[in-house]
């Protein structure tokens, strides 16, 4: 395995290249020149801008987008959190095989390669109220499996998961992370009623207490409480980074499960953008808390990576706009007037 | 042409035809059943079933979308309220026609048919500081191009707009038909600097005062202030109701033109969408104004339709979701659990 111990790991974490200023100057000085009003188009822009920086070049490209889903199993689902059976992770995970989610279809549209790695779905992480969902090395290897499936060539990783009770879980990390408790961080997920929604809260809140010495180490809070499926968005999202690729983070889950590495170290989540934010409860709190500004804010709630592939749509569209683009100077277009 | 006076276009204005309830229920029908929790895909799912209400047919489709740019001239350039010069209108209108702006860029990812329609360039509308901007003929004239321009086999028109100093009359019309003077609805438009915005305001001031007495009426309103290509999205906002033809409204110029709709009738822009909110600074007021939710919030401000091209991703995205995803029992995916 890559990383032997949660230490090691968190030495590489720490020790993260930057981006490249230029290749972001260079867009910007680029678009100057192009017929709009400058700025005119936005966080379009900026999105042009930040893919340069964290690919290294300018233009940047979108050639190769992946959409790397990751599936996993919780222990949790136990204390009856969710609104629907544990069984359900594996049989969506067929549909994604099958082309039936929507995800399927999202991929397609933004012109993405979809790829859905099962975590062990027949080993459900503990349940987080009793013990740690995973011990050091299950979460090392989940780790593991999340760096190695970023491929160098990317030009761009969008990160999404699947897994019954994965809010929970995503809601304990948050919680533990960022302080507050179940009410703070807690969600109807997949849509469970009132009931749900206060036994999943008291769920959050027991965990929290029962694993108060780990709560001071960000990487041992995501093998406490989050699932394999975080923990290989995790290592996806460090790989990335490593790669120059920059990251498209989905939801609630998905940007929680990316959250130890801004802990660990500040900018370590500079590559990566929120595609958008859910409408999972805590989902726009824990974008304040790591300063990121969703690209889109439509209510989604569904994982999967569907917000990302959604974002992507826009990705490509400021990217055309860039590329595309007549100067000032090609279309005969007199510039602003003098003030 | 098709309205001889402003008394028969209120008439028109005031006699549209209802959305299909029927379409848009079966639209949410199929999406109860498709494999994602219920409302999971958010505004993705409202906008199916909005595009189903107004085309009459479900599911929707998006097979021919067109995306109309009007361009106009404006006499109240003269007092200095734009960052550009009046003669950037026609060279960007030559600029559209090469292929080299931002909405050629955006109409091709968007897989839509641009029209671009430059209304009398050589004739500005009258400084309206001074008098009318438009005669009722050259308002009615300029209705009924927009009108045309519409065509019945359109599945979605986009409308967007081109004119140096049109959110100066954007700006004028609002106020008129919303109230508050050039402090609540005046922003920056292109660009222009502190000195150019308190022009923008007093200039607003001034010509809310001379023409106070027509302030009542919002066809009057939109021809003292509007351009001729605001007044052509009132056509063509108005004959897409008529054709059975959603609409996405792009930015504050567009937004404002399509304005004196809903005040002359209640539900006049059910069939419209605001694609996005702009970052023009009496943006959101109106669209709060008119109760209109902006599907993008992105800082942009460019006009020319920008935004509601890049709205249509997201149509397409919803669209192909509702189309391809497989229902729960086509997936052998079990349903939520009993509460």
């Amino acid at each position: 395995m890559r990383f032997s111990s949660l230490t090691q790991l968190a030495a590489a974490c720490g020790d993260v290249p930057a981006g490249d200023a230029a290749a972001a100057v260079a867009v910007a000085a680029r678009d100057e020149t192009l017929t709009k009003p400058a700025g005119s188009l936005g966080r379009l822009e900026e999105a042009v801008a930040w893919l340069a920086r964290w690919q290294g070049r300018s233009p940047p490209r979108l050639e190769r987008v992946d959409i790397l889903v990751f599936a996993g199993n919780h222990g949790i689902t136990a204390q009856g959190v969710s609104a629907y059976p544990a069984s359900v992770t594996v049989q969506m995970v067929a549909n994604f095989a099958a082309g039936g989610a929507a995800i399927n279809q999202l991929a397609r549209i933004a012109d993405a390669q979809l790829r859905v790695l099962p975590l062990s779905l027949d080993q459900p992480t503990a349940d987080f109220t009793a013990a740690s969902a995973m011990s050091e090395q299950e979460f090392l290897a989940a780790v593991d499996i999340g760096f190695e499936a970023v491929t160098p060539g990317a030009d761009l990783v969008c990160l999404g998961e699947m897994g019954i009770g994965n809010t929970t879980a995503a809601a304990a990390l948050a919680a533990a992370l960022f302080g507050g408790g179940g009410e703070r961080w807690a969600g109807r997920g997949t849509g469970v009623d009132d009931a749900g929604l206060a036994r999943k809260r008291a769920v959050i809140d027991r965990a929290l207490a029962r694993h108060a010495p780990s709560l001071a180490d960000p990487l041992a809070c995501a093998a406490t409480f989050g699932g394999r499926e975080l923990a290989a968005i995790l290592g996806a999202t460090l790989a990335a980074r490593h790669r120059r690729i920059p990251v498209l983070l989905d939801g609630f889950v998905c940007t929680a499960a990316a959250a130890p590495l801004a802990k660990l170290h500040a900018g370590a989540l500079d590559h990566a953008m929120a595609a958008h934010v859910s409408a999972e409860a805590g989902h726009r709190r824990l974008l304040e808390e790591l300063g990121l500004r969703p690209l889109l804010d439509l209510d989604m709630r569904l994982g999967e990576g569907s917000g990302a592939a959604v974002a992507v749509l826009l990705l490509r569209a400021a990217l055309a706009c860039h590329l595309g683009m007549a100067t000032f100077a090609q279309a005969g277009v007199a510039g602003k007037s003098p003030d």
